[in-house]
């Protein structure tokens, strides 16, 4: 089944900045085959449903692994059977 | 790991009321090996990230098997390395 | 009008331990005239609309002003026109 | 206080299709003195801590008289107070 969704990751105690945990995730992603759009407030993903749960899973272990202690994230997912959903097809 | 979360289910389309669905939801959720707390913005869970995370899946999965057309849902997670996420740990 | 909503509050860069913060929100949103119910994943609230975004605004001011360079809120809202939203309604 | 935004709106029982409702968000984003990035899982928005409040305000108020039954809004809102909060400096 195939997906779009929004992650967006938190650290939490690492700092003020947390540009590169954000960096880290956007590499994690790239090894899938996602569609990706890194924006402001997260990247959106759209590809199978399995795999971007399995993204979000690796997210935190790697993260963890590479020492961040507390992690957030706040995912946004969508499907749809009537039509594939589409990062393109829900642009204004 | 182990993994705090909150998973709400917003199904569009299917009308103004949409707790059908939302019970539904919550029945798969019990399957789990999981701590379960249903709050009116969605339901609080404790238990294995990868439980977690299958149980989305599942949800959308069965929702959609069961004729909802589109789905979307909200997941916030959380998982730290110096102590257990619980819920009861995450109450004031 | 009246509504319902979630408010979750994250500082970011003030350590693993967020809970001092957490409380201070709560005491803030008790000023109001409220219906709350603090959970895991955030506080729900009932009341009016233009109350509730106000607490918002409060919320980001007062911890500022108290010392917190960076804070993200996460605010579920919720209106409709067919009857009162209540937090009791929305209890499975 | 200047902050950074993200705003998503679903419209519940409108039917599948929630474009017409997102177009009419934006056309009301436009009217206040924002830097916006529509997305595919909400606009992006920069701009006075209270105009932002002021305009979820005004999305639930307008979309509501002109017959919207239920509507749903996440909001995500960051200030800071060591840097103005901008998109730009949030891009990777």
């Amino acid at each position: 089944m195939q997906a779009t969704a929004e992650l967006q990751l938190i650290p939490i105690g690492s700092g003020v900045s947390v540009r590169q945990e954000i960096e880290r995730v956007l590499e994690i992603l790239k090894k899938y085959d996602f569609v990706l759009e890194p924006h402001a407030a997260g990247t959106n993903i759209e590809g199978r449903l399995p795999d971007i749960l399995d993204a979000v899973k690796q997210v935190h272990e790697t993260l963890h692994a590479e020492g961040s202690v507390r992690l957030l994230s706040y995912l946004k997912l969508e499907t749809r059977t009537d039509k594939p959903p589409t990062l393109a097809g829900k642009r204004l």
